[in-house]
């Protein structure tokens, strides 16, 4: 996507052989990159969410083993790395899903090979990830067409965190239907949840939305319910960290809580993700791990001061203990639909597996 | 209630004739208070929230008219000084509430006796303010001991916004059963919504119970869908600022959102509140009106940065609008009961009739 006229994915290889990344952590205020030159630079700046999203991350360990690859090919060193790198965020599926295809790549390519080997298949994953946003964008985009000519107004979509192009390597997963509205000229309006407590709507996905000249308004988490019952969101679109086989949708803490105001106030809530997000393996969205993170996130939130540099400031007191959890998990049955690549689909086994026959194909490769 | 060993109200008349109120705006990094000389000193302290909470509001209200009747007694003066209290903020119902007790209370008074009479007054709504938590206290206290008694251990209560003595004169109205049960001794924690965007819960809330010593955690307000999923919440206890005479219950932004999601996970819903939160006028929580508040409480936050000063970040990019509306309204059928100084009551208009018989002739009084 643009950042003032210049195209930008969020990941790329330079041609000294480093691999670069817009460092999230300093937007909205600032919009720097970073070079990632070996395993512990990737591994690192999934940590740190420097780089951050369910595809994004995926993206970043698939290159993370290319640059450990260079570092040493050997079985036991990528192995380790693999490690290593999975240990890093417990929750996103794509995380599994990219190193699982890594070493599918390599698996019969000779050591001297395999950093050459691992950067083109790297470099894959993000051109296919790219593709599937796209396609993901052109099945949303009739949703919201639909929903336009039957309104006959400005359609009003709630978003939760960010679900966009900064998430993924390009135009996004639960955003890239709304670029496409835009685009086209269908007239759109995006309340942005702020997030708590890293507070990625307020930062990123006003962020993005601004770059694009999408109209949006950001709003406190605790205020969606309120707008759906008053008649002014039209349909909930956010992305997935993990989606299990019968259609739960673990996202950002906090999703749980919309898709309920919007079953309550029938008001249909979509899903949008990229196949990597599917966990085949689970059927219960309560079996997927939940990443604990740390209480600092809570107690202090960095922004802008007068002086404008950038400040952290503690707004919990020291004398009460907090809990942060990263994800929760929207059960299927309050979810319209999901929107993948392939297209729409029921959030149920039955929906998914008509969407992807191939899938019991892929889950044994997978595994293996 | 105590802090560091002192027992304090929220509100207390000073012998130099001024009105004396904890300055909220500042808690919980500071505890300082703040003179009311004039009447434009309590509007300006409702406006500003160095004093809110639904039945404080009507506490400082009923000051205000106390000392505007000091700087001029005559029926014009008081009348714009009540138009004057009652544009501070729109929602809570207490405020208005407490302008009719005054206005009752000074009708047949000449305006040489106005000043004293109205001091008297004020005093005693507080007193009664006192009472009544108090009273709350008793009825939720029996809620809790009956659910400690059930699990056979910690009970864990999740509440949103402040509704403690903070936002009352004493006590508290959600948080009075909270402080009676762990008077009693019987084990539990609070789990403390960090309510964006003015952070109540992280700052008040938080600074109040661990004054007391009560056992509490702070989560962002994003996290307690989940926490009710997983069986960590036994039951959910809210504050009012505004409860209809069918039992809609309007309160801090995002309540709603709770109360949906403890009905999707089967535990109970309260809202605690005395008499004077009842708008006896209205049936349908759609028709109050909602207070919008200004963008900055939720672009800019307060904290104490790392030299221990008091300071302020922006954390929304300037190119994003933003909107920021103070409340929700609850629908009566997600109210599993409302607890009142007059004991529990279903979450409707027999319900109310049956604790308030009285209630048309309080309606008539109040209206006239």
């Amino acid at each position: 996507m643009n950042i003032s006229g210049t195209h930008y994915r969020t990941i790329w290889p330079t041609v000294t052989g480093s691999v670069r990344v817009i460092d999230q952590s300093r937007l909205p205020f600032e919009f720097a990159t970073v070079d990632l030159e070996t395993l512990e630079d990737a591994a690192s700046a999934i940590r740190s969410m420097v780089v951050r999203g369910a595809p994004l991350i995926g993206a970043t360990a698939a290159y993370g083993i290319a640059l450990a690859s260079r570092q040493d090919s050997s079985d036991t060193h990528l192995k380790e790395a693999a490690r290593t790198l999975q240990a890093t965020r417990p929750t996103a599926h794509n995380l599994a899903w990219a190193l699982s295809q890594m070493r599918r790549a390599l698996k019969r390519v000779s050591p001297r090979e395999r950093a050459n080997v691992a950067f083109k298949e790297a470099a894959r994953i993000c051109d296919a990830d790219v593709e599937q946003c796209r396609a993901i964008g052109v099945h949303g985009f009739e949703i919201i067409r639909r929903r336009a000519a039957a309104v006959g107004r400005v359609v009003n979509i709630l978003t939760h965190c960010n679900a966009g192009w900064l998430a993924c390597v390009d135009w996004g997963t639960a955003l890239s239907p709304v670029y496409a509205a835009h685009d086209a000229g269908i007239p759109i309006h995006v309340w942005v949840d702020e997030t708590r407590p890293r507070n990625q709507g307020a930062s990123l996905t006003a962020f993005e939305l601004a770059a694009q000249g999408v109209p949006h308004t950001v709003i406190a988490d605790n205020l969606g319910g309120h707008l759906m019952q008053r008649g002014r969101v039209d349909m909930v679109i956010v992305g997935s960290d993990r989606t299990t086989a019968a259609g739960d949708v673990c996202n950002k803490i906090g999703t749980y809580l919309k898709a309920l105001a919007a079953r309550d106030n029938d008001i249909p809530f979509y899903a949008a993700l990229p196949a990597g997000t599917i966990d085949w393996s689970l059927d219960q969205g309560s079996d997927i791990p939940i990443e604990e993170r740390s209480a600092t996130e809570l107690t202090h939130i960095t922004g802008r001061s007068s002086s404008g540099a950038l400040a952290t400031v503690r707004v919990v007191p020291e004398s009460s203990p907090v809990l942060n959890l990263g994800f929760d998990v929207t059960p299927a049955r309050l979810v319209t639909a999901l929107i993948t690549e392939r297209g729409l689909c029921a959030a149920s086994r039955a929906g998914l597996e008509s969407l992807y026959p191939d899938r019991r194909i892929a889950h044994a490769l997978v595994g293996s």
